[in-house]
């Protein structure tokens, strides 16, 4: 096992889209390897439908227990879109149009198409610093160790790539892929879990994937020590290699 | 507000290689698509790494809440496939090699290669009914209302296909789509937001994606009364018009 790393996160998606299948996600997988390359590990993702209970109770959970949570989805300006009110309640903070928010709206509406409906997208809990949004401008925020984002994947990443700076980073995490082709993972599972056993400061993942011409395994081993990691890759190169008859049967 | 739907569900997707990014999950549509073509509701989705305190408490968390909880990945031979202790371990159940399941694995290896790691394929938990795997062999398995699924997708597909007909299912819920193109939701959520909270019976969503050109927005009804969900996508349909300038303006 990984030792506990110092920074955590956790993804929270909002959406009745993503749960009926209507909406594929795409903005988990984005999080997800953004996370890792700058060594923040994302450790839980939920994806909860429209409802302030839901996400409330989600958010308060998963805040408590990371170093950061990112929430994606909900800001826009429908009625179905209470993630900014359901934040400000996880916090028991007030809520309401935001100068500097408003003024960020301005700068693709008219003063006079500003309607009660847009300025929703105003709404931020107070206390909360802003996410300018270059796409569309509706902004997202940070309040405390939570990050508020919109669901449309490109003005997720936008919103994202100017997070990150921002962000506390831990060591990054060196993973390790070698290729165990066709090899059964039931050939290679006991010596596996003996270098795994060994090896206490690296994780060690074997991950089967299916091709037209049957399995392709994948054994990955990941950690933020790089001696530890470099040892367990070359452990499990000569496994890989004395299984298949090669030079170090 | 759609009415407390009868059946409901949860996913939990374990995996270290889904939160290192390593791997983009595909389950989670598949699933949601399926339930949602069947008539169950899914309510909430976890993605967790392969370490048992998360994994149990998010089974317990998720089972005690939901009609069915569908787990995905885990249920390997190598050591990090630790789900099936897991499912026990929440239901505070014995686990141990499954006659049944052994026998499934003879139809893919010889017992002379039927090794422990194998055999860790075969360990079901007490009580479990089987699902059987096609493609692979080591099958899932149900235990009270917890479905253990493959996390390698066509396996995961295949093994789905074959639970579907044993689930108790609620009225289907009926979508209509209402293309609304480029516009703006922030021209129409003040009237949809009223159309929302008249019928009562439907949930109406606003979802805008991007395109090369611009917003491409969508707004879908849905509910399990054909009536109310027809009346609601009326409504919808002719404020798009409206507001487009069209017949009804």
């Amino acid at each position: 096992m990984t030792p506990p790393p110092a920074v955590t996160a956790a993804i929270l998606v909002i959406g009745d889209e993503i749960l009926s299948g209507r909406t594929k996600d795409k903005n988990i997988g984005t999080i997800a390897d953004y996370l890792t390359a700058i060594g923040v590990d994302l450790r839980e993702v939920r994806v909860v439908p429209d409802e302030a209970d839901a996400i409330v109770e989600a958010v308060n959970a998963l805040r408590a227990r990371n170093t950061y949570l990112f929430t994606t989805g909900g800001i826009g300006p429908t009625h179905d879109d209470i993630t900014a009110d359901c934040v400000a309640a996880a916090f028991g903070v007030g809520i309401d149009v935001d100068p500097r928010a408003k003024a960020m709206l301005l700068e693709r509406h008219k003063p006079e198409d500003l309607n009660e409906a847009r300025l929703r997208m105003a709404r931020i809990p107070d206390g909360a610093d802003l996410v300018p949004n270059p796409i569309s401008k509706a902004p997202g925020f940070r309040l405390g160790n939570v990050f508020v984002m919109a669901g449309v994947p490109a003005i997720m990443q936008a919103m994202l790539d100017q997070i990150g700076p921002t962000l506390e980073t831990g060591a990054k995490v060196i993973s390790e892929t070698i290729e165990a082709g066709n090899l059964p993972e039931g050939t290679y599972a006991g010596d596996l879990a003996a270098i795994a056993k060994a090896e206490t400061a690296v994780s060690i993942g074997s991950y089967p994937s299916m091709t037209p011409t049957g399995f392709a395994n994948r054994i990955v081993v990941r950690g933020r020590d790089a001696v530890s990691v470099a040892r367990a890759r070359d452990a499990v190169i000569a496994l890989v290699e004395r299984l298949r008859g090669g030079t170090g049967a």
